[in-house]
């Protein structure tokens, strides 16, 4: 059993002392690959062309959250996201400084900052404000809980409808109604065939007029042209992007000087090394006891 | 008893009737007053200058949580601050928002966004991140449960040293160690004779190399030279003001486009109409049964 580890040489070099520490043998990128039969997990953002070459490969670990990026692997080869509580709370605190930031017009106090412009406008109070999340997942629940905490009335909405402590759960068929009450919808979905592409107009327009958007799910999932248009008419009111569609977005595009927009590039969460080296050790016990493994994707569901 | 109201006719227009469902009686603008003698109470940001018009004058009550701009009294006449849980969570999420705001590189962000610059900077946790709050008062006490939430690692710093749930508290002559902890500091402290002037090069001098600083306090609490000063050398990283001095911070201030500050316009929290009035009232029924005023202000003290 060995895992075959295809990241940064920074990432390795953490890595490399905790496994030894747990007796566990990790190969330094395709190259120091001596016996191919030896390896039986592959950590990557992207697996290589050539997974055939493994005939005892039993997962590949991405080294995200997300596992969109993956192409298909080959029969009895698992997909398995990493599981980090470190992620999991950067994504939180981003989406809670996001929500404030929208909830408080930061994006016109910054505008107003650049123009030298002393201008006070109304003060909205959280508590009241209603808050939507999209994605109840292991982020949308630290997210609810947070943002609860200050007194925005929450409410979410997943494709199971799975009942989440504290707040109302829209089922996927709901979606008219859950949008109907989001003055501040946050997105924190996995890209999926069904996910993408979902913020369009038709979308845009079951929220109420003057909503704002917080996005930290995917870039895809979102129609850049029905959000310029949604800013435009004030179906809108202001964003905060973190994922946008491509990736680097191009130094020409209209968004970074649409002052109704927030931009981040990518950074709601970085995974610590350490957290990253814990999770894939947790994934090859699991394997080894035959256990299920942590961060197990469903790829049917596509997360 | 009456409250003489010096406010703003929209605010007027939601105390007149919650004064006449209470049964009592509010006389709107000096003018109106007939009996000086029946005024017992006056509610203002600055009272008139004679005041010794009003013989039974009783308690001053200022419409905002600050009393630094009120004149003294005459002997016998009580100041009180609003005491309202709105303006308490305004000022909260506000700081909350700034925290995360400076502990998230939005100041580097939002200049890369202006340069359509797509540049990945490393993220932080908040867990472990060490916060620094001055005063421990209704705000920030609210504001210390809210970050301790997030995982910040959160001291406070008041004159008793009264402890608070959950966090180190440091006493007004242990100023320096709890400086010497504070990655982030948060000044929510009332202006007073003690805390005017007190942010200046000595002080910053005591902070981690790389601090930042978030100002809810009052303007005159900061001395703006000594931040540039401070910004320039990178003994402070990047700021957040939401006061200044003085205020509104002329147009051709540099601090306006300082990359590394951020600036609104002391806008962190507004008056509820309703929670005023809710309040004076309040303070009349404690006025009538001989109770302490709700909100009575500690003139030696100065808050
Ligand atoms: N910006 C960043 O830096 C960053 C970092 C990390 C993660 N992320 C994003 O955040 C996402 C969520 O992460 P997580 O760890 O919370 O994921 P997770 O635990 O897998 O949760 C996913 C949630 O989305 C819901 N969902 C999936 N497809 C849906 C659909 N078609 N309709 C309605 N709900 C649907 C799921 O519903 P059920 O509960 O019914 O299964 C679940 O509640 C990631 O996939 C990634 O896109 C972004
Ligand atoms: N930006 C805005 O829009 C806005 C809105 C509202 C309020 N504010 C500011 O926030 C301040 C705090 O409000 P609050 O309601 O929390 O006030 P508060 O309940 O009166 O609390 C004041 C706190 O400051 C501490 N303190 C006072 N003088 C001190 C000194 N010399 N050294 C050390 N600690 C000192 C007090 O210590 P003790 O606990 O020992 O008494 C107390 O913990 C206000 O005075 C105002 O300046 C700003």
């Amino acid at each position: 059993m060995a895992l075959l580890f295809l990241s940064s040489a920074e990432r390795a070099a953490i890595w490399a002392p905790l496994f030894e520490a747990a007796g566990e043998e990790m190969i330094l990128g395709e190259a120091a690959v001596t016996d191919p039969a030896a390896v039986t997990h592959i950590l990557c953002w992207q697996p290589p062309q050539d997974l055939l070459r493994y005939p005892n490969l039993k997962a590949v670990i991405s080294t995200g959250a997300g596992v969109d990026h993956m192409p298909a692997l080959p029969e009895g080869v698992s997909l398995v996201r990493t599981l980090a509580p470190g992620i999991e709370e950067m994504v939180r605190d981003w989406v809670v400084m996001a929500t404030l930031m929208l909830h408080r017009d930061m994006p016109a106090y910054i505008a107003q900052q650049r123009a030298a412009a002393w201008t006070v406008r109304p003060v909205a109070l959280a508590r009241g404000t209603r808050v939507g999340i999209m994605g109840l997942g292991r982020i949308g629940q630290l997210a609810a809980k947070s943002l609860t905490g200050l007194g925005f009335d929450v409410a979410g909405w997943s494709r199971s409808a799975r009942p989440v402590a504290g707040i109302e759960v829209f089922g996927a068929a709901a979606l008219e109604a859950f949008l109907g009450r989001s003055d501040i919808l946050i997105c924190l979905l996995p890209l999926t065939a069904e996910t993408r592409g979902l913020m369009d107009a038709r979308f845009f327009a079951m929220l109420p007029h003057g909503a704002r958007l917080v996005q930290a799910g995917r870039g895809a999932q979102l129609d850049m042209e029905a959000l310029r248009h949604a800013l435009d008419t004030g179906q809108l009111a202001s964003a905060m992007l973190d994922v946008t569609e491509p990736e680097p977005l191009p130094a020409d595009h209209w968004a970074w000087s649409d002052p109704r927009l927030v931009i981040t590039p990518h950074v709601a969460a970085q995974t610590d090394a350490v957290e990253g080296a814990r999770h894939a050790l947790n994934v090859l016990r699991a394997s080894r006891e035959g256990a299920e493994l942590p961060g197990l994707v469903d790829v049917s569901r596509g997360y």
